[in-house]
């Protein structure tokens, strides 16, 4: 097939992570015989610095014609308050423009990584969860105030907005375990009724096939540490899936590893690992690109529907792995790290073996 | 000294595990000389099938009258909708008419119950933490709305809402480690901006001798996990202290062990343990009363000002742990479990060791 993919490396060790992401594209290009055209364009403080702004619009343009967008990541310290043009205004105006409403966050741990992780080996025997995440609604978005003596933020949800993130989370299902766990706080907020009963109606309408649980949110927060090996997709509003993919990520060992995706009501959507720039090793050819890589693997899933190949570049990085090809922030202080490249490089050898 | 203590055994186990609350307060009393008056009262869901009522009004007048309140815990299916009046309209009712606006739950997992957490020896080991929410404020309290196509709930925190339970959280951390981490998420909710500029503005004025962190909510749920020893005192708002103790609470093995009490402008709180009633297995005698037994603990401490007391108590505890009189909750399942009277026989024989 031909795949246009806009390549937004950004800031800190962003460019890094994503060269190894680009150089994986093309091998399974080369691989699978297709043809993806990789565009690169300035985003976040790397495009303040270039253009004033931290979305141009001819960045956006790019995004908005390709068919899946690779992100590295955005910001530090040199765009930091009091600065008033921010790196990751660049992003959010990006999830905007391309309607983002899902965002996807995968957390299966490796047996070979159990060591890095605080959980005990046997928890996380099994483990291979997808939180997807509600992007554009709820308290993050509701109107706001400050008054002499007191503050307020407004949580709204439509049932619209619940409709077609629930809808997206099933489809996931469907093409896994067939298993949902829906997180609210239905037995306080009015929101969470909404969005239970909307999640109720839409999953035994269209989705009889899957099977359908719901869980309060501070009940989730505990059995995700308890026996995490339950789960299959877990759908969930705005700020819940901020704490609960934070703390789901705490089972593989380093968020590393981790990719994201996010995606609308079309296929276009966007990768980034879930590590931030970390201006702190940027540069030193350290950084750990694995969550780049299995963004990748997201990608050609999500956006571009070869399975297959997703599953070839999953089974690169387990078997990479095993093989013990670590960073920094996964090996043992005794062992010599692998560098960045050497990941990639490693990776892209075990394509298809 | 002289004490009222008011008893709610309550509904489920919670007569059983406070029956072992209030011999260990006999035992307290007997040892150090005080005068602890018990006197016992119908609450929740006993209450209901006795008066009509969840919360009768002698009950509350034997709460407003007392000096502590010491509760096992309320609820079961008998009372479960569709039934109009329930056990935990009570606890609300009685919260609010106390004015008890600080919950605190402390987890210290102790090394002999290590193997029970899902968390590994070295990440538990060291970690004695306090988080205390905020318990009638923000969007749990806030206006609700539901219309055609939408709904709607509103968070609101007023400063002296933050004043009160932020002053009660640094005096904790006062008698600690004096260390005070409080969790919003301030680059994103008003609410949260303004506990974050009320916090700095406490600490600073009234407890220089604190160390104060702000954390994000997400941050703080994946720093429980990766490196909770670093926690003393925890404050946040409502909503994300509800989420965060019961993520808290599995670093502790069982949820049997863990106490909590609920605290107000002066002395008077209300103790229970934070496990449910337990239906399933009410009646049996085989429930954990750990819990019970450190929250009369706590009840020693903030409600009598006894210290020594309270830390003699939990070092019984401690003892009878180690020694291994242990529930079948927190026993491997080839050793014969305790039963509820044996480890309240057990902590109350260990108790001034
Ligand atoms: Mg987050
Ligand atoms: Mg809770």
């Amino acid at each position: 097939m031909k795949a246009l993919i806009a390549v937004l490396p950004g800031d800190g060790i962003g460019p890094e992570v994503v060269e190894q992401g680009t150089r994986l594209l093309k091998a399974v290009a080369e691989r699978f015989s297709h043809s993806f055209e990789l565009v690169e364009a300035p985003m976040g403080g790397a495009a303040i610095d270039l253009t004033g702004s931290p979305l141009p619009p001819e960045t956006l343009a790019l995004c908005q014609r390709a068919d899946a967008v690779l992100l590295g990541a955005v910001g530090g310290p040199k765009w930091d308050p009091p600065a008033k043009v921010r790196p990751e205004q660049g992003l959010l105006a990006l999830r905007k423009e391309l309607g983002l409403f899902a965002n996807l966050r995968p957390v299966t741990p490796v047996p070979s990584l159990y060591d890095t992780s605080t959980l005990k080996p046997e928890v996380l025997r099994g483990v291979d969860l997808l939180v997807v995440r509600e992007l554009t609604g709820g308290i993050y978005f509701g109107e706001k105030r400050r008054e002499e003596d007191r503050a307020f933020d407004a949580c709204v949800y439509t049932v619209d907005e619940v409709v077609r993130v629930v809808r997206a989370a099933a489809v996931l299902a469907r093409a896994r375990r067939k298993r949902l766990t829906s997180v609210d706080k239905a037995n306080v907020l009015e929101t969470s009724r909404l969005w239970r009963s909307v999640t109720e109606r839409i999953v035994s309408e269209e989705f009889p096939d899957i099977e359908l649980k719901h869980m309060l949110v501070d009940a989730c927060a505990m059995h995700l540490i308890k026996r995490p090996a339950d789960f299959d997709v877990i759908v969930t509003e705005n700020m819940f899936g901020d704490i609960l993919t934070d703390e789901a990520a705490m089972l593989s060992g380093s968020i590393g590893m981790l990719p994201s995706a996010s995606l609308g009501a079309n296929r276009r959507g966007l990768y980034e690992p879930i590590h931030g720039s970390a201006p702190d090793i940027a540069g030193r050819g350290v950084a750990n690109p694995y969550g780049t890589l299995l963004s990748v693997a997201m990608l050609l899933r999500h956006s571009l529907g070869l399975e297959q190949e997703a599953r070839a570049v999953e089974a690169a990085v387990a078997s990479s792995l095993d093989a013990g090809v670590l960073t920094a922030d996964l090996s043992a202080p005794s062992t010599r790290p692998a560098g960045t490249r050497e990941v990639g490089g490693s990776v892209i050898d075990r394509l298809g073996e």
